[in-house]
């Protein structure tokens, strides 16, 4: 304890534990071994500690709650903003949970009661109840004086929401025309009434959206009534973005979003092997798709080797198409009611390009097999396949958003499956067509 | 003309085009016919105009500009924060910048000069050069009533930079400090002088990381010298995340990050061909690995329909491991040096799926076609392929970052090349050494 004693009293310490050292020693903390967390907890004051706490990956923070006594993460609990409360509680058992809430003060228990509510990927999840709420009838010097009196107790943003005397929300207020507004005028003058909200159910990437759509620095939650229910700021939405990004990335990959880096061997198997089960069934979809031709493949066994060709570029094309119109329903710009035009366009596209892709590949596959009539199927079937991803690569993402499923987690499964079987059919049954001139 | 007048004598009409309303009638620009852009232009005031100038999307933009003459653009100018005319400057053809450039101020036209250097992805690309920069040895009421004085012609942030007389950036203020503090200390008492920045040459991708990372809401560029160039706030910092999330996904899809949904027929196909084209090149070498044993698939056809059971799996896994290794080399959380550990780690992962796939398949497909051998092929083919693509879902991004290349771009095909490739051999391989037992 002599070290603590001495931190305590060297005033230099603490001063250089700002917000950037505590970030930095917070994310170094999932590599502390449980002597040195505790160590840490010991050697660190509340308000200090809570900071890191508020900084430090999930399961860092439940490591630490567990070293710490109840009283100890109540007073840690007071320095730390509601939501950033919740995601912990969110975390630890119910029990716990119930417990360590069972002792908050009576406001406190209702609000994150209230925000335990919300699922932790829509407004409700991760908005902040802290945050500047002023009347509309205030003189700007009071509201000046006002804010200077909430400031520490929050974030300081440059929006503050001015409501009017039953708490709805009228309207934002922009803290520079505060700061140069004539001290005597009233709050409402200098009020915005238009402004964007969210309600607590909306989804946080709506909510990153809107705020990226607008340049806001924070966004209302209002209930059915335009009560404020809570705020959402920028730097809350950058962690989303990055959530989301992330999330978007292993989905395509047929990867889940829980497995890390760090993710232990028997968790990486159990998050991909349902995958891979999922691409197996489809894998012998196509495998008997192939068996069906069996004889044909038998007189001609140069098909077995150029089919997966025809297959494989109708996979690239349609990837082309998904990963444009995935993206599209994401940012809102695109939805089913587009589907028509976007077919229209994509089939010529895919035309053009089965086309030229086709002429390619059937030039060198009847050169290389001095066969033209194979030449011919190649191309033909390459044009087919190349029009069916098209389709498949436009609709498939828009069904799967207007059934209200992820367009990023399974299009790419279906439009491999649809390429896959139709590819090997359509090439197959041409070559069947043309068998007298192949062999 | 007349409505024009109308308007600009209906104060209320003023009133009603704010930072929202602006934001969303510039969005609305580019379904605006060639007339109705004019009309636009005529009946807004410079300022406004400015204002959904800045809001729009870069190919409105340039409609604009067409439009207007050099006067007025200049006019307009004036009201534009200096990168979003750099952006808009970047976008005319160079002989027009220059005709404006060389119409502009003294001072303005050497900052622009020196932002037009700048790659538009990196820090200094996306910098402002407008922030408040205090001097360290201001009081604190001096302090407030320079920012007050500034407020109008810049955005407030809560982040003000302390510079000491030579210019140099010695730490930052926060604004919720500064209104607290008392009026007679020096601005140095509160200034945090451990900061995070940034040189121009950044790439704006890790520009957002540490923004994320540190919860900033702007971040400082600094030349060599320490000497501030500009800040790149929060709100940048979103649009960077929103496009680099759309360059990553299209990347990994193999479509050109400037495709979008408006695109022309030509342009998408323009577009789309090239990667198609190298997506030939590895399907014709899969081709030809298949081709090399045609005789063993003439004498046993049941493996023309099998192979792509085994290659398609191999992809599917290493496409896991290849979206979670992308996505944690863009987070720097991964790096080459990692690449050891995580080999170990992905060895043992892909050995137990492949035995546990490859078990499955084998089973059924010994039962299908009611041959035992076949199925221990599929079985010992599967492993060794879903190996293969462990290792080369790690490797192959890991490298491709070394050699400072985009590992979404490109992993896919690589990755994909190897898997067919070496899966079609090593399943056809071992169908040759079993060859007795199979026909």
């Amino acid at each position: 304890m002599d070290s603590n004693e001495n931190r305590k009293n060297d005033a230099s310490y603490a001063e250089e534990l700002d917000e950037l050292s505590t970030v930095d020693l917070a994310l170094e903390l999932s590599d502390y071994e449980e002597e040195e967390l505790k160590e840490l907890c010991e050697t660190h004051e509340d308000e200090e500690l809570a900071g890191i706490l508020e900084q430090s990956e999930l399961k860092t923070q439940i490591r630490i709650i567990k070293i710490l006594d109840n009283k100890r993460i109540l007073r840690l609990f007071s320095y730390m903003s509601k939501d950033d409360i919740v995601d912990i509680l969110g975390e630890v058992t119910a029990g716990k949970a119930k417990e360590l809430i069972n002792l908050m003060k009576e406001g406190d228990k209702k609000i994150i009661n209230q925000l335990m509510g919300y699922r932790d990927d829509c407004a409700g999840g991760i908005m902040t109840t802290e945050y500047i709420k002023l009347d509309s009838s205030l003189l700007i010097k009071d509201a000046i004086a006002k804010i200077k009196e909430i400031v520490p107790k929050t974030e300081l943003i440059d929006t503050i929401f001015v409501v009017n005397r039953s708490k709805k929300l009228i309207g934002t207020a922009k803290l520079r025309d505060i700061l140069i507004a004539p001290e005597e005028d009233k709050l409402e003058s200098i009020t915005n009434e238009h402004y964007i909200y969210v309600e607590p159910e909306t989804d946080q990437e709506e909510v990153s959206l809107l705020v990226s759509k607008y340049d806001l620095t924070a966004i209302p939650v209002l209930n059915k009534n335009k009560a404020m229910l809570g705020i959402i700021t920028i730097d809350d939405i950058v962690d989303v973005m990055v959530e989301e990004h992330t999330e978007d990335i292993l989905k395509i990959g047929g990867a889940s979003k829980e497995e890390t880096i760090d993710s232990t061997i028997l968790e990486s198997i159990k998050l991909r092997l349902p995958w891979l089960f999922v691409n197996l069934i489809t894998a012998f979809l196509a495998s008997m798709t192939v068996k069906s031709f069996e004889s044909t493949i038998a007189q001609v066994v140069a098909l077995s080797s150029i089919m997966s060709i025809v297959t494989g570029m109708g996979g690239n094309a349609g990837t082309q198409t998904v990963s444009i119109i995935i993206r599209n329903i994401a940012m809102k710009k695109v939805e089913f009611k587009d589907a028509g035009y976007l077919l229209g366009k994509q089939l010529l596209v895919n035309l053009v390009n089965g086309a030229t892709i086709g002429a390619i590949t059937g030039l060198i596959i009847s050169v290389i097999y001095n066969n033209f009539y194979l030449g011919i199927i190649v191309f033909l079937a390459m044009i087919a396949n190349l029009i069916i991803s098209g389709i498949c690569g436009i609709l498939i993402p828009l069904v799967l958003a207007k059934a209200k499923l992820d367009p990023a987690l399974s299009s790419t499964i279906f439009l491999t499956t649809a390429t896959d079987v139709l590819g090997f059919f359509v090439f197959l049954s041409l070559a069947n067509v043309f068998l007298p001139y192949l062999i």
